[in-house]
């Protein structure tokens, strides 16, 4: 195993998130916070000690499959660790359980919190948690190989390993060079969503936070009402940068590049667009006696199918509320997920899209069975390989989450928060249902349950594999 | 397509039922009931029919997989439609939707009532609604399949469609003759049973119903209140017969010519036995506290982890009071269900033993792609194919199940009621939680929910593919 490689890696995520606790410090000093001390001590502490890990750049670039899951999870799990101290420093979050949730579900960009009031935190704080959901919806190794040049084409298992979906899709032959693209389309969207909120009726912190909460699918807000008493138009506007935060972003490398009909094409988008419309048209129609307007309805709806398909988890209405049919339908879409390639969470449109259409092969296999025919996804064959693996996703997928459910409910809460709770975190969604409903948090349990829900997270995120292979006896033995 | 094929076997399913009318007649005339006119009539009028069918045997008696399939779910369809004639025509099931509710359930061995007082019914309808549970267990087929010898050995596409598991034992290489022997083995522990309880504290038509209920795991009771006013022996003794009736037959015919060794050494009964136990303990530990002997808590979690997991579906207390841990580990049963080649339902240890290896199989070729081993189980590697059809399985099991949940909220009942109707009938266990929770029913329903409910009892039982091909367009169309 490349362990120097591994160690080179966890250096420069050390070092990225330096960078980024410095950024905070700025922030707290310009508010005149006391929060400054542990941002900025924390910061620099962090960029030494990347700093030194960086200058010792092992000479063996090359790596496999395996040390590209270990990376990855070892990352993700450092950034948090380290990402949840300035938490406990300040003295906003009292123990490190509870921050080191917080920062998962800040990275993971799932949004679920610990707080009762996160309005009583610092803007430094409130920052911080944005600032995780930025980095962590694109990926964080992403980032840090955009800075890697010399990163060889074993730099694809880490881009892998991060980026959702059951394929990756490579832009350009060389892997930091994509990852430069990504985060060019990224950030520029996210710069235009602030724009466009500044000009509608939100100050510039509000206009940041709930830009980079958008951007990473997150759905951490500053106020306790999240964005129920924002004003309509930017409700909307949130909620239509969350559905395009929610497509591949080959569609916008594709718009770059000036082939906007091939982007048009993408089937995924396409059916994603799709659920969403029909959901909508749904929720509305049931939800409609409940509320005097029709486009009140309308609205509550879209914001609603919008933040929970793309897994941000932005609230602008209690759900609870609604009938059985709409709730189980937020429910299925919390499972379906967003578009693979985006910063979205759950299992993916295109994982689901696959899956479908191998059944019904399957079933006209049996009818004829001399006419094999493979299952075809944008427009070409899909290869048996990724069928596979989508397959094995989802049995991974069910294990691990019937195992978290009979877990947290030794709490005792009842099934619907319990069953709800796994499936907010582990899709990196935020809300569920129950106690953990839109207007509730994730305070109640206990630090067992927090534990189990922030492997859930990080799981949801990763894409399960490069957990499970951290935690398999099989990776630490040598064959 | 071989129509006139499949149009035999729905003749010869419906001689069988009217074999079946005529004798829940004589237990009508045993006990000088009105029924008894109902199920004469039907009887002679079914027999008749079938008769007619069966003189007509086709010379051609080859057949492929879709028809197998096709006969299977038509005569699950048409036995189904007959048997529920005779309910509504004693009056004492009001509309037929209603009456197809209830036969659906016992042929499937489901055991979910829509009767809110099975006490008002007559013997004969009592004694009818556990003789479909008896028929249905085994299968229907499977019985046809023993009296015509003549059958070839396309035959096994039938028993495969109707057997439970991923893979079909063949005991000898004639299938009617192990269609005969697993009949034989299969009375004979009814009848055991039957003897157990009569000389316990059992009058002879308890016994016989419930011996019929426990033999096909289905789980119809002939009280309002199941099986919890009986004896603590009575009690224990049918949770133990529902466990052995769980277990694959297989067992039982190695036992049977003298390979006991052989027997013992089945893992999928280890594993099976295993979750038991450990459920009996974790779910003893759970509710000890809120009775107050131990043995009785004991008693109580054994029962019902047997009559869960072998999706049996008898009640000895209501579970719904039970702590949030123990509640999920019941849901969790109801999905795994029992073994293959047993009369119990659900998804079946065996899939998800060889999908749990599958999942570490796939861990571990990430860490070492050059070593590659095949899964194995029951002591040889498991073939790709078998691996294939059941993750397909699995994909199928959780579309039609999410479907189903979706399609009964519009009834708006709370999530744990919709979300374990559709757990306790599609895996044929009986009761869920909730609102249909040991102490309730599924009257409540609308015909529309009760449709997909019916539909869903229908596609467990079959394990899916056979309902499937009768609803899929492909299977029409020449090719």
């Amino acid at each position: 195993m490349n362990r120097k490689f591994i160690a080179y890696v966890l250096s420069l995520v050390t070092l990225l998130e330096g960078f980024m606790f410095l950024v905070v410090s700025l922030i707290a000093a310009g508010y005149k916070e006391k929060a400054f001390y542990a941002y900025f001590v924390m910061g620099i502490i962090s960029v030494v000690i990347g700093y030194i890990g960086y200058k010792r750049k092992p000479a063996n670039m090359n790596f496999y499959a395996k040390e590209g899951f270990l990376a990855v999870s070892l990352s993700w799990i450092v950034i948090s660790l380290i990402g949840a101290l300035p938490l406990v420093l300040t003295g906003e979050v009292l123990n490190y359980t509870d921050a080191m949730f917080e920062i998962v579900s800040g990275f993971t960009t799932t949004g679920s919190s610990i707080l009762t009031n996160v309005e009583a935190l610092s803007h430094a704080s409130l920052f911080w948690r944005s600032f995780t959901h930025f980095f962590g919806g694109m990926g964080v190794l992403v980032i840090v190989l955009a800075f890697i040049p010399s990163i060889s084409q074993s730099g694809m298992y880490i881009m892998k390993a991060e980026s959702p979906g059951p394929t990756v899709g490579k832009f350009v032959s060389k892997v930091s060079t994509t990852a430069r693209i990504l985060y060019l389309i990224y950030t520029g969207m996210t710069v235009l969503q602030f724009v466009v909120l500044m000009c509608l009726e939100c100050n510039w912190f509000e206009a940041i936070n709930i830009a980079m909460a958008t951007a990473g699918t997150g759905g951490f807000a500053i106020y306790n009402t999240s964005l129920t008493n924002m004003t309509p138009s930017v409700q909307v506007v949130t909620a239509v940068f969350m559905l395009l935060f929610g497509i591949n972003f080959n569609v916008y490398y594709f718009i770059l590049i000036k082939k906007a009909k091939e982007a048009f094409k993408c089937e995924e988008m396409r059916i994603y667009l799709g659920i969403v419309l029909i959901a909508t048209a749904v929720i509305t129609l049931n939800i409609m006696s409940m509320y005097e307007s029709t486009s009140y309805s309308l609205r509550m709806a879209f914001f609603n199918v919008a933040s929970i398909i793309t897994t941000t988890g932005f609230g602008t209405v209690d759900f609870n509320n609604w009938p059985a049919l709409s709730k189980t339908i937020l429910l299925v879409l919390m499972f379906i997920g967003a578009c693979a390639g985006s910063t979205g969470g759950g299992i993916k449109v295109s994982r689901i899209a696959i899956m479908f259409k191998d059944c019904a092969n399957s079933i006209r296999k049996l009818a004829h069975p001399r006419v094999v025919k493979p299952v075809r996804f944008e427009g070409k064959p899909v290869e048996e390989e990724t069928v596979h693996s989508i397959r094995s996703y989802i049995s991974f997928y069910c294990f691990i989450l019937i195992a978290s459910v009979i877990l947290i409910s030794i709490d005792n809460f009842d099934f619907v928060t319990n069953f709800s709770s796994v499936a907010a975190t582990f899709n990196n969604i935020g809300p569920g249902l129950g106690l953990v409903g839109p207007a509730g948090n994730f305070s109640q349990f206990s630090y067992f349950s927090k534990i189990v829900l922030i492997f859930d997270m990080l799981a949801g995120r990763l894409e399960l594999i490069p957990m499970l292979v951290l935690f398999s006896k099989s990776t630490y033995r040598n064959s």
